[in-house]
């Protein structure tokens, strides 16, 4: 098989895999109590996905020389943190989808109440275990890049605006801005917490951040041309979905070839970034390929 | 007026005055977007409450001789986490209550949407804050303890419980497992981050512990008290909202003078547990009794 960036090198399935190992020894155990709960935060966790911001974490680390264990613990963290927000992002009151990764989602299988619990518990359960890991390197700068992630001015800021977005006509930039919060805040905190790790100095850290900032643009650019063009069996998701809910996206607000232009002026932008890094940076260069031309 | 221990000491009131300050200067401004986010967080933190949890902080500091600027950060932390989980735990999926504190609860002012992401926010901020606050003695062990709090085998955990328990009898070690992780494990978490920050010793860790186990365990079953005697008016929510509900309490399982002798019962082992700490412990003593005297 010819590779065109779609799928990922064996490196980065060897990462897939090493997470999700990872993964599964941090979550509690489905037959210790409160066995649901368990149940719950396990199914939406273990699911599957991309797993791109445990890569991005590992990934990081390797371009400065880090490989070891103590990249698990933040790895783990943004995955959990991820899963969390696609819980909460699933319910009813929020995007309503019956269907998440190919499957029914969370509160379809486990109930709204046991859903919201899980979301809960699985942010928890982030922040515990990066502090577990007392020892590593810039542990406590760690939970501050993923407290300020995940809050008011990260994550939950973005989804924020997302909500007042509905039904209302945003710019480029508002929209931009938006993405930048909600999915770019923790896909720009996976790149620092690798790096970081890997005891990254002030310089490298900011060249990491513009790769960042690019990748997670990138990838939400191609996620709005994906729901254009993909079919939902594909994307594992409901085809249409953005566009039926009257959700701005990049090709409603700027068209299909100006979002794919803005897509590859993006990926330019990333590569160009981690160009000073050199060989070392290849996984990076790899996932920032891939945000691009991925087909789900 | 002659303080039976359902009014707090001055002592106590100024440090509610200090927690509330605090936690102004801590939550995001209402004007910085997104508006309607920070609106909901410090709609949902300030709107009163008895601050029992930061006052747990300052206390346990108090006692043994930590009286600093050190404190705020884990008061305010715990009690970010402690509104997160109301917002949460008053959703229509939850206990669907109207009524908070006196006043309509978050997702009926703002939305479901926005209160379940207000509560998210509060509680990745409650983790950056105390993360932020990095050159603090046992900063890490401080955020591995709240984690641990706030998760599955904590409060989360013990919400958990209380959606299995609706409708199923309980016997009173079930019930009292299940505050022990829904209320138990945060207030325990309050006393000893207070100590923590005061570098205290594994005995007086122990010791304390013992003191804030029976403490939270007191304040439910004062609260299981009050939801049968009290008036929606006085205790800020709806009276008779458990029973009605048809959830497992300590007077629908053992009755109503038998709760009381447990209350009786853990005020004396929380009592006994901070003795050894002499004078130093006055305003731990003031909220053991505190706990089991209020009136709302």
């Amino acid at each position: 098989m010819v590779r065109d960036g779609s799928v990922l090198s064996p490196a980065l399935q060897a990462l897939i895999a090493r997470a999700e190992q990872a993964l599964s020894q941090a979550l509690p155990a489905e037959d210790r109590s409160p066995v649901e709960l368990h149940r719950a935060m396990r199914y939406a966790v273990l699911g599957g996905g991309k797993r791109l911001r445990p890569l991005l974490v590992y990934a990081a680390g390797h371009a400065l020389g880090e490989e070891g264990v103590r990249l698990d613990a933040p790895a783990c963290a943004v995955e959990l943190i991820h899963a969390y927000s696609l819980v909460h992002d699933d319910l009813p009151a929020m995007d309503d989808d019956d269907l998440r990764r190919g499957r029914p989602t969370c509160h379809i299988v486990f109930g709204e109440a046991m859903a919201i619990l899980a979301g809960d518990a699985l942010q928890a359960l982030a922040f515990e275990l990066l502090a577990h890991d007392g020892h590593a390197r810039n542990s406590t700068e760690m939970l501050r890049v993923l407290g300020h992630a995940c809050g008011a001015e990260g994550m939950a800021g973005g989804q924020a605006l997302d909500l007042a977005a509905v039904g209302r006509k945003l710019s480029l930039v508002e929209l931009e801005h938006m993405h930048a919060c909600k999915t770019g805040a923790l896909i720009r905190a996976s790149v620092r917490m690798g790096a970081l790790v890997a005891g990254a100095d002030m310089a490298t850290l900011a060249a990491l951040d513009r790769y960042a900032h690019a990748v997670g643009l990138a990838f939400q650019v191609q996620d709005d041309i994906l729901d254009v063009e993909g079919e939902s069996a594909v994307i594992g998701k409901t085809a249409g979905k953005d566009a039926a809910a009257d959700k701005p996206t990049f090709p409603s607000i700027i068209g299909l070839d100006a979002s794919r232009a803005r897509l590859a002026e993006l990926t330019a932008t990333a590569l160009d970034a981690i160009a000073p890094l050199g060989a070392r940076a290849e996984l990076l260069e790899e996932l920032a390929r891939y945000a691009a031309r991925r087909h789900h």
